[in-house]
């Protein structure tokens, strides 16, 4: 695929541009929020990511000669002049994010868009696409993670992915995670993860037998000996010809790494390994298993007294199997009137559809006593922070018993400036420092936020502005479309 | 991402080779297959995509000097020599494989990979996550082309797919299957697919209310007029605001094309909006649905009498929601000893993943009488087919009934060269060649072989010298492994 990703949009995105200029409404400010609106797998947290792909996008985001060729060709008759307004375009709009690595929840802004409506419609696509796999699958590596402990992860998916972006920045997500290491080589080479590969069952098949496969393979690559024993069967034949390989290494001075578990009964045959190995001296060689592993399995495992030292997971995380989509949306929450900025809202039937108007903040409410997140609050801009008075009233309109007062805390602010005016303002962290800024994120959370299943929810609250204005907007609404009896 | 893909690979596959380099058996030749072993979705067949991105990979492979500069830094310390022998790497082998668009089954033949063991191996990550992916949705697309009769269906999930890939690629394999058109612009430009596109809720939220925001879509765009009538009420506003705006632009001669419904009960909101339509006079004004759905919730509208022209297929097309991954894998089938190619196996505890050895060809074996197929078969290259005397016998060893002989057939070659010795010799095909081969390859099915919900289960037989091959290959295996009493 060529580098340039402007036309990696819906085709809506380019009719609007094109209504709103051919209205000459293109320059009309609009205001736009991206969140979702459920958590994924039924965990407390979402883990954002996406953000560094996104910041690269917006930068290159320009309409090559051959996209407007394409344009020019299609159904819709586009206007030439409107042909030679793209071919100038740059994003010339602001951008404020969440930062990567960080636990967001559902209902809240995670990337905010402000600019001409010409593009911030244009880049509504791409974001999404990026925002809701990449941080999809951070999720999901965290709640691996959750159950892995102290133990080696490594992320082997790159074969079921779906395709290559999705192997590649679905690497990059588990990483930021906490996975430790990735199979695939271009997430390696372009992110700086490291690497893990030991060899297939075709490298045991290519030899007369197992042993002479093992011991050639130890014999060339003497310092990363992992061995696969389940090529014909594990315990009878390829525990044994390990055991022998790894003795073999011994008297060359050098020390055989693990040996892979890809198939069977992963419990029984760790712990039949584990005995193997420890009664033949080889208790500093580990045990590394795959095959369709995610948090249930893993964690069965674990309960089971499974010996594995390090998991590699493939399918279930890259694909996020039992949940491939985050429904991420973006939504307009302020427009520009004569002049003005006004909040707007998108009503629906589903009250859990019906947006929350205005341009927003996310500010993390941190207990000074216990260093510990008590809710995320969302306020308008203007809103003072921490409110006079020191006193913050967190409420639930929905269930009056869940108000709450809070003082003593910090109020951190979630959302960060990414570009304004269309100028990159925020520099891109190291990989390694949003896997500490992530690490950090969890410290600040109660472990009951945290678990996998049933999961304590984390308030976010709307501040009084907010919801007073997110009726007022309903109500209005509901005036303007009173019907009158009999009208049907 | 940069083009080159010769690291979208495992590291596994860097250390086999760089393992065979170094004992000096690199040159040996294998043969590779690439094969699934159980359909997904409950489906009765799947349709082959990926071939035209294979094929490109393969054209395109070659390490740069970055991708030798990222190799020379690994832990493996891969020897100078090695990395110069990767600098001049291409792939010189041979690949077989199904025609994109071809309805194909478990466990015969996709792909077929011969050449140096060098080559083979390296090539595996990339096909199988092409291969993969882009076999899922074409399969999951065509499932849906099968309830939808002569419906109209648009792909439209780029927002939620499993990235940019995922969203350009999927999109080109909803098309193979007979999907009519895209949102994705890139996917239009890079292989001419149709485009389709309206507009969102934030259109109608920037103006000051739904009817403003429908004249003014009409006013500027009035040959491409579809008007999306849930942003706040369907049939309280929507609908009676898009007939207003129909209405007005009748009185300037054009016609609207469309509606569409985005939320709640597509059944209901249908059928009203229909009637609302018709009693407007605006019978030829078409609905289109969208909203979460998949082949499912498509039979389950059109039993409710719902009035839906057109199709918006989203999130569970693009990520194959019910199975996100194909299972495909690829396994070394032949390999050279002392110069001669021998068959190798592949043993395991579960007998569905025991391999078949040896390289095969698959033919279909279609009926003169009733031009429609009976069975594949697979047999090896030197077997002469159609069979001397010219009956076929198919024998299923497992299910001794199910044997039947075969007389008056044709026996068609599935599995077609695409590189020889390194060198493309097959041309790829039109899209819409692929989408016609893909309509002639149905016909060729009795109804029950594709129906949505338990399919008639399409034969697939191994040739008798196959089986046997197999069967010997296991029982010289079971023969060197014979466990001694007492030997652990």
């Amino acid at each position: 695929m060529k580098a340039g990703l402007a036309l990696h949009t819906d085709k809506y995105q380019i009719n609007m541009m094109y209504a709103h200029w051919m209205n000459g409404s293109h320059q009309t400010k609009a205001v736009f929020e991206a969140y979702f609106r459920k958590l994924p797998f039924g965990n407390g947290y979402a883990v954002f990511a996406g953000l560094e792909r996104i910041v690269n996008y917006i930068n290159d985001l320009r309409f090559s000669e051959e996209d407007i060729a394409y344009l020019a060709k299609q159904e819709e008759a586009y206007d030439a002049a409107f042909l030679e307004e793209l071919r100038t375009f740059t994003f010339q709009g602001s951008i404020h994010a969440m930062k990567e690595g960080a636990l967001v929840f559902a209902n809240e802004p995670l990337i905010r868009v402000e600019g001409r409506i010409f593009e911030t419609q244009l880049v509504e696509t791409a974001i999404l696409n990026f925002m809701n796999f990449q941080t999809l699958i951070a999720t999901k590596a965290s709640r691996i993670r959750q159950v892995a402990s102290n133990d080696i992860l490594l992320e082997f998916g790159t074969r079921r992915a779906q395709e290559a972006d999705a192997a590649v920045w679905g690497a990059r997500a588990a990483y930021i995670s906490g996975f430790h290491a990735t199979s695939n080589m271009l997430a390696g080479e372009q992110f700086g993860i490291p690497t893990k590969g030991t060899h297939a069952h075709s490298w045991v098949q290519t030899f007369r037998n197992e042993q002479e496969a093992f011991d050639i393979f130890a014999k060339v690559m003497p310092d990363q000996v992992t061995l696969l024993v389940d090529t014909y069967d594990t315990l009878a034949s390829g525990v044994p010809n390990a055991i022998r390989t790894a003795k073999n290494l011994e008297a060359q001075g050098k020390k055989m790494n693990a040996i892979r578990l890809d198939s069977g009964d992963l419990a029984y045959l760790s712990i039949q390994a584990r005995k193997m190995l420890d009664e033949a001296g080889l208790s500093y060689v580990k045990i590394v298993a795959s095959n369709d592993l995610d948090e249930n399995t893993i964690l069965d495992l674990k309960a089971q007294g499974a010996k594995i030292d390090t998991w590699g997971v493939g399918t279930q995380l890259i694909t996020a199997a039992d949940q491939p989509a985050l429904g991420g949306v973006y939504k307009l929450v302020e427009r520009q009137v004569d002049g003005e900025m006004k909040p707007t809202i998108k009503i629906s039937a589903n009250p859990e559809k019906v947006s929350t108007p205005g341009k927003k903040e996310v500010y993390r409410i941190i207990s000074k006593g216990s260093g510990k997140a008590i809710a995320d609050y969302i306020c308008f801009p203007e809103e003072s922070m921490p409110p006079e008075g020191g006193k913050l009233k967190l409420f639930n309109p929905l269930h009056p018993y869940m108000r709450k007062n809070v003082r003593d805390f910090d109020a951190i602010k979630m959302l960060t400036p990414i570009f304004v005016d269309g100028k990159q303002v925020y520099d891109l962290p190291e990989l390694q420092d949003i896997r500490e800024y992530h690490n950090e994120q969890l410290g600040q959370f109660w472990p009951e936020y945290l678990r996998k299943l049933n999961p304590e929810i984390y308030r976010i609250n709307l501040s009084e502005q907010v919801w007073d204005m997110k009726q007022r907007l309903v109500a209005e609404y509901m005036e303007e479309h009173v019907q009158e009896p009999g009208e049907d």
